[in-house]
């Protein structure tokens, strides 16, 4: 596939993430104004919050642009989906009638503040990543036992805390909590000396299912993906977690690129999961390919220094697909609702430097990390800013997320009630 | 405290669950019209839907009773909490000018069907009853280490599904999901063959917090109370468990009480939490009693037989409050919401017949249950209603919840592309 040509200009680089190939949806505001629903192209934002109420995009079931949220488009349904999509697309192509009126809805992205996309419902992380869980388990219990007898039979999911979850650009506070040495006899309360990072996909549920769905069904009931870092309090998981799994080390944050890249868009970056080592359960099998070639980075950036690259993976080497998760998330009958967000677990490559988390690049904090400035880190420190990017790759042009970055600010001083 | 007199007859009754001194909170429906906000007050509800649209309860900030849901007057405040009973006791109570035109908003609850009192905002499980903790430590690890190593310095918790919470009175269908047991050598798709109960009380959120709060203003901020069953496919669990917590074991339904009881009706049942057997950090340290004295019940009727009570423990043997609960969500800087919901975790007794879960009650199966009716039970059966009852006692009155009920369907078939 190849470049598609838009009459907005800055969309027909080859470095732009959002050509007219993308069109991935956002909320944003300027000047302090409401929240508006816009598609991101090039440089630019199209205004279709404006352009619904002006009459100028007529949607079944509309309005569906006024509530400062995709939700009520996703709700809407796929052709619904096909046809925003459609229209945008036509709209937006060199040549298109009606360029002078559209340009009046266009906004600078550098004009703009983000919001978030959609409003979650329900945020489930998962751990289906081999690489990673291998590290974490080799960490913890030795290589032999690295991964839970469990891991190549399901795709590991627990529910997350929905409040958490927040747009990039979001400062992110250094949490407190409770925390306990190996050495130490009792707990105490303080803050959290081992923050770091997950690089994680998410996934958007568009429509909701009762009962059981299977994998096909999944994939079609997901509206797109976003880029999210699922922020981690390695210390406070460590004494917490057991036996009922991780609460408050992953309650701080969990932000998401502030860009939905559709289903549609993704399309043609397809790729199957790896090769099983234990065969599933015919329910998880899946009918085609149902992953997608996503280069992804990290980027750590002291406070007032230069950023390092500290990762670069892909979402391709994930062990299950969202489609894959989101059917196993039905089994019991659980309910699912639009809106509901299934992060994908951390992403890592098999090399040292393809790993998703601190945690991994640091060895559980015995191999620090030494930065193109020469600082060196084993955890996040105060004032740092991570920063994830994706893109997908075609024939010159990309198909991208944008950022989704996130500075963090020193822990809570104690409350008096805490000492 | 003695009891309150009404003009309502059947609120004077020392068996109804729902006197002056009580006035829960709930929804209800009456030949499928729409879901009105309503007070239960002995065999009757006050239509306060109706009344508020009448221009007869000025609320401020209303109106906050037309949504078919409490949530708006949660988050009213506790001025609003306060003012809405002190006005509906006076309206009620004995001798009150008004009684005719009030009777007219009466609905007997026979002729009334209820739905979800407040929309779940999230839901979070704890585990914070010791008896239970032990018991099932004991199952798994032998009595030695039953307890993890955190238990006693923290109230373990978990996020659960909020999609999952219904009303009582919703039928359950048992689960489908990934079995495997001790001796098989691959996992199998499969109905949940050992399902069960878990006798909870829920906390109700009423009031957001940002970053962390003390006990106190978490007791300040909780609305109210219901009955929980947190129903539990405890095979499904085993397997899935590790390393992350239950998953697809908790997501099929929990069931809560239609009827809120608000923190002020509990407050002449207030109890202290048992003395520690750690020293808690100070976070975590009560400023006064938190726990309320509520005598609960487990029945089992198998289709088309009558009741055995399977169980009988109260509130007071929980190791941590609601409010110690809500707290420590807090820690982290987790922010809670209007409608979160908190699970206290079982509640067990110390004796065999206080335990509030078939899995302790058979212990792990081995012991079976024999009810009244001469059948056995180590875990529920198809066609088997569970009802869970609870109430504090005063002197010649109850404060009660009403009911959970439950009666469990068979698994859905193993849908084609499962097999």
């Amino acid at each position: 596939m190849t470049l598609l040509k838009s009459w907005v200009a800055s969309a027909n680089s080859a470095t732009t993430d959002f050509p007219l190939n993308n069109l991935p949806y956002g909320v944003f505001s300027t000047d302090g104004g409401a929240a508006r629903c816009g598609v991101a192209i090039g440089d630019q934002i199209l205004d279709l919050t404006a352009l619904e109420a002006a009459g100028k995009l007529p949607l079944d079931g509309g309005p569906l642009l006024q509530n400062g949220a995709w939700n009520d488009v996703m709700a809407a349904g796929p052709a619904v989906w096909a046809a925003l999509r459609s229209e945008l697309q036509a709209a937006l192509a060199e040549g298109a009638a009606g360029q002078a009126d559209l340009a009046t809805h266009l906004v600078a992205q550098e004009d703009a503040t983000m919001h978030m996309p959609f409003v979650v419902a329900e945020y489930t992380d998962f751990y289906a990543g081999k690489n990673h869980a291998f590290n974490v388990g080799t960490m913890f219990r030795g290589p032999e036992n690295a991964l839970p007898p469990n891991w190549l039979s399901i795709p590991i999911g627990y529910n997350g805390r929905a409040s958490s979850v927040v747009v990039s650009g979001t400062d992110v506070v250094r949490p407190n909590g409770q925390l306990k040495g190996p050495n130490d006899e009792l707990p105490r309360f303080g803050p959290c000396a081992r923050f770091d990072i997950e690089l994680e996909m998410g996934a958007i549920v568009g429509q909701p299912s009762d009962g059981m769905i299977s994998v096909q069904q999944a994939d079609d009931n997901i509206f797109g993906y976003v880029l999210l870092n699922d922020w981690s309090a390695r210390d406070i998981q460590a004494w917490e977690y057991q036996p009922l799994g991780p609460f408050q080390a992953k309650a701080t944050a969990t932000s998401i690129s502030p860009w939905i890249v559709t289903r549609a868009a993704l399309e043609p970056f397809r790729t199957s999961t790896p090769e099983r080592e234990r065969p599933l359960l015919p329910y998880l099998k899946e009918p085609g390919p149902m992953l997608y070639d996503i280069d992804l980075e990290v980027g750590l950036t002291p406070e007032g220094g230069s950023e390092s690259i500290i990762a670069r993976t892909n979402y391709n080497e994930m062990y299950y697909s969202a489609a894959q998760q989101l059917c196993h998330h039905t089994t019991s009958g659980c309910s699912m609702r639009v809106g509901d967000l299934l992060g994908s677990g951390t992403i890592s490559g098999p090399e040292k430097e393809n790993r998703g988390s601190l945690l991994e690049l640091s060895w559980g904090g015995k191999e620090p990390l030494t930065l193109d400035t020469g600082e060196s880190r084993s955890f996040i420190e105060d004032g740092d800013t991570l920063t994830l990017r994706g893109a997908a790759s075609g024939d010159g042009f990309k198909v991208g997320f944008g950022e989704v970055t996130g500075k963090i600010l020193p822990a809570p001083a104690i409350p008096d009630f805490a000492k």
